[in-house]
């Protein structure tokens, strides 16, 4: 699905490019993205296509290969990432089209924004045991402080600095605010006109992609009132806020909270059901059906259903990044033990998926698999942290010959594996054992039923219970399914 | 508000009105509801008047000194406790008139039930440190075993069996029904009429008491599929399922472990927000915006707000109760860790509202407290396992003065206090602290703001985020003010 679009720099060198850029757009705002990743990247076409403003658009990556080759491919009209929403190319070509939006390596590019974007990846090094138990971990803030630097070096006096990315809370007035006034007190400009505000995105990756961004209520805040009303006006430009409105908080720390807050909750909603849901198998209970007979309480209505665990950029680190904040930033020593739990908890998961199909299939070393979806979630082509990864580990390691499908998966870089994208083709090695791993929408058609229908006698391995009760009573009369989360079935 | 009804009964032996009582309803279906507290006592005035049935009800407490009380009160007019539900009144009222209503310590009333609900209580035994770290637990099935024995001794061959107590999963097959079976046997009677089903009660004391059963969702099980269908139809009769529908699940052990998973996920959501609370105070954080700012999202809606802590019969000990089943019922040996540690957190909560109060008021001992509202919930007069009752500890142990009051409360049984209920009284009497301690509908009327306006400079300690923006704002003008969970205001 990537396309290649037809640039109009697409010959000459970067330097001149960016001069010519500059100077088309003197009369225009510039927004300088810094990180072309799933948000920046995503994010600098909703700014080259703003709904309220006239921006022109920089996005910035670091000089290494793999940032020489987004910057080059963007400018080339190749979007660095596959996904779901038809609007991500529709955008793309709306900002070819306007010439508004390019792509660098160079740090120049920071010496004309007027506001800058902070979207670059603050990770989390995390110490697993082969169970996947966590066992430590650290925030390493060398790299977000660098990139900071590179910014208080080169920016404007009056810039709005505008971070996105999710930071331990305290970030913005201990580490980004220091850096920023440090360094134009060396360039020896005045401390008063910088702005600087915190505001998270929830870009969620998938068919609402965009409006995942443009149409989602924003939270912000500044460090201090002047940076607040400058976010604020800005992010009125970029986001439908008459339909979905700002909310203002009192300090940066507490708009970094709510984000680490947010995610933290959604993993411990999650690692809740993971324990319950092996105390289910144990007691012979469909939680599936348990779920269902709760959910509709409104307190209770976002129950999790039973799962092979969770995955992704945000929800498999956010709580440790309060944590160590909690630990580190703002200074109490204490943890936040039961978000910390939550993360030891899921990342455990795919351990006992795997251990539950050992358990009611005998022999698995040298038995085919098929795993149906690598991705972290359905109709999402993002294998980052995907537990399917682990449990691929594991198949491996007893010895598993296991193939995989993933219709938005070409090259599994986790695991170096190519993908064939042909479900049929897989389907048709007759398989012994197929693993629903990914809630794409594929596996749910009556096709992709009707082709397990007709393979000869398999183990069907629903691990997210993808499979509605007809399905399974359908599959059942020539296969064995198990459900992760129920008793016998 | 114990009104002392005019009971037609009032002269007469127990023996005697028991034997008038069955001879009276010998065409009746006898309901007989073993355990008439705070779930009993109101299932049998639901029973006495039920919608759709027309039955003879006869509650059976213990003969202990507390429960030949409860049963001469309940015979005298006295109902054993205290709700703002008006609906109690007019039902036990109701029953009284209509004269089918009676309670009696005699297990001979087993004997003539055609219905048997068991609502007694199945307790947790915890061990906590001072701090209120949970270090140790257990569930001693014991009691719980003996009631079911006088149910199995005297109960008719058919008799339905309704267990409504919160029990560890396994309860009904591996606990209820063998002793049943056993008793059976031993009477030489068949065990194939026997029905035993499990259908857990959402009461919620309060204002809507009355509602929570009559008009709330049902989930229900039997032990068999007959049983199940002779559940249904009594549950037709009390419950008003055009507008409730029913929900039937597989066993009893999913019937039994929706209950705990209700109740260990609410916990765990309260225990969630005790340790943010906590790293928001740390942060400067007004986490109640924090929280506004997040609860619009559907995934996200039911975040619980910062507060003193969970108190109550069920939320303190229900989350142990599976966890211990999964150890000893269903025998795997394996707790569920992290809903352990949700009660563990929650116990800990009144001591961090005691030091976030000892961190802005220096000097305790000798200090004039107030404490506003000792029931654990707003509006409710239910002391059990109140954090208050920490709290007060807490205070007590460093030499404040302590003065409570709670317009639900005459008598703390667990202080052994007297409760002066005149508010007036306290407020005059010029305490140097107040704490907001329960969310009683009364601390938030505009005469109670007024009153402690008017008092001279205090500091006011609100636990709960009762107060609002504008009432606070007002106060502050004489008053020093603190809200757990939030940064300096």
């Amino acid at each position: 699905m990537n396309k290649v679009l037809n640039h109009k720099s697409l010959k000459q060198t970067d330097q001149v490019v960016f001069n010519n850029f500059i100077s088309k757009y003197s009369n225009k705002e510039i927004v300088v993205v810094q990180g072309l990743g799933f948000v920046g990247s995503v994010m600098s076409l909703v700014c080259a296509n703003a709904i309220n403003g006239s921006y022109a658009v920089i996005g910035v990556e670091v000089s290494t290969n793999r940032g020489e080759k987004i910057t080059k491919d963007l400018n080339n009209g190749i979007f660095p990432l596959v996904a779901e929403d038809p609007k991500i190319d529709q955008l793309f070509e709306k900002s070819i089209e306007q010439g508004n939006f390019f792509a660098t390596t160079e740090t120049d590019a920071y010496k004309v924004a007027d506001i800058i974007i902070i979207d670059i990846n603050l990770d989390v090094e995390k110490e697993n045991l082969t169970s996947g138990a966590l066992i430590d971990y650290n925030v390493d803030l060398s790299s977000f402080k660098k990139a900071i630097v590179s910014i208080g070096e080169n920016c404007k006096e009056d810039a709005l600095i505008l971070v996105e990315t999710t930071v331990p809370p305290g970030s913005c007035m201990k580490v980004v605010k220091p850096i920023i006034h440090d360094c134009l007190r060396k360039r020896n400009l005045p401390l008063d006109k910088i702005r600087i505000g915190h505001s998270y995105e929830r870009v969620m990756p998938g068919p609402n992609y965009i409006d995942s961004i443009q149409n989602f209520y924003r939270v912000y805040s500044g460090i201090d009132e002047k940076s607040a009303d400058a976010l604020e006006s800005f992010l009125h430009t970029i986001i439908r806020t008459d339909e979905y409105p700002l909310t203002r908080l009192g300090n940066t720390n507490a708009t970094e909270m709510a984000k680490v807050l947010e995610n933290s909750y959604r993993a411990m909603n999650i690692a809740f059901m993971v324990e319950w849901s092996r105390f289910a198998e144990e007691a012979d209970v469909d939680l599936y059906e348990v779920v269902n007979a709760i959910r509709f309480r409104s307190t209770h209505a976002n129950l999790m259903y039973p799962g092979i665990g969770v995955g992704g950029y945000c929800l498999t680190k956010d709580a440790l990044l309060a944590s160590w904040s909690r630990q580190n930033l703002i200074g109490q020593n204490e943890s936040l033990s039961q978000s910390e739990k939550a993360i030891d908890i899921n990342d455990q998961m795919p351990r006992f998926a795997f251990e539950f199909l050992q358990k009611h299939y005998q022999n698995l070393s040298g038995a085919k698999v098929l795993l149906l979806g690598i991705s972290y979630r359905g109709d999402v082509g993002d294998t980052r942290y995907s537990p399917v990864e682990k449990l691929y580990d594991y198949l491996s390691e007893i010895g598993a010959i296991i193939t995989c499908h993933d219709p938005y998966i070409k090259f599994w870089e986790e695991e170096s594996l190519e993908i064939d994208q042909d479900l049929n083709t897989h389907v048709s090695s007759s398989p012994d054992i197929i693993i629903i791993s990914t809630g794409h929408t594929i596996y749910k058609n009556q096709n992709t039923i009707d082709a397990l229908f007709n393979l000869g006698s398999s183990f069907i391995y629903d691990t997210i219970g993808l499979l509605s009760a007809e399905q399974i009573a359908h599959l059942k009369e020539k296969h064995t399914i198990k459900v992760l989360g129920r008793g016998d079935l």
